[in-house]
């Protein structure tokens, strides 16, 4: 668990389920439906890392809550907002950024540089 | 500099630094020319983090390093271990696995799953 390699891949994954989060709550849903949905589109996370998270992001308003009281349990559902879809608007074009970043590592044609 | 939102795209560049440092080290070199490259190539960082970083890689075993004594200041120079070059493949690995799953949250023909 603690072993370096798997800690580094936990760091690239990090960030990505901010993102995932954010994207599939346009669509407004329970902490549990969105763990099977996250799961389902290939985001690797648990209850554990995800509940607070959520609540994370709501404090910080890109996300805003409501209560459904209309069953025996209540249960809290989450709607990603207008400030949460500009984040991941953001997130997203970063990400994008990022990949081109990481191929011109190993591109065989380097970058242009002021020196060519 | 502690804006939720620059706290969140720190979070998702965080572990690519770690996988362009192994990249960019198949050829050993120097920490300072190792920053300019990284910039260069799209990854903003300093040298506050960097240097520590690459310590901490060294220690993981995932880079060795030698001192270069032919110049009147020694200088240490890396490059990126077999076990290195490994965590470099699994990351890339792992990223293109991970841009496909962010693609998939908005792709208007969601993912299969066992209900279709």
């Amino acid at each position: 668990m603690n072993d370096p390699l798997d800690l580094h891949l936990q760091e690239l994954r990090r960030g990505t389920v901010v993102l995932s989060c954010l994207q599939l709550l346009r669509t407004p849903g329970y902490g549990y439906g969105l763990l099977e949905d996250l799961e389902r589109h290939g985001f690797a996370t648990d209850a554990n890392t995800l509940y607070p998270l959520l609540r994370r992001l709501e404090k910080q308003e890109f996300l805003t809550s409501e209560w459904n009281t209309e069953e025996t349990r209540p249960r809290k559902f989450y709607r990603t907002s207008a400030e949460g879809e500009r984040l991941a608007d953001i997130l997203t074009t970063e990400w994008n950024a990022l990949t081109g970043a990481i191929r011109s590592l190993t591109d065989p044609h380097p970058v242009t540089d002021e020196e060519n």
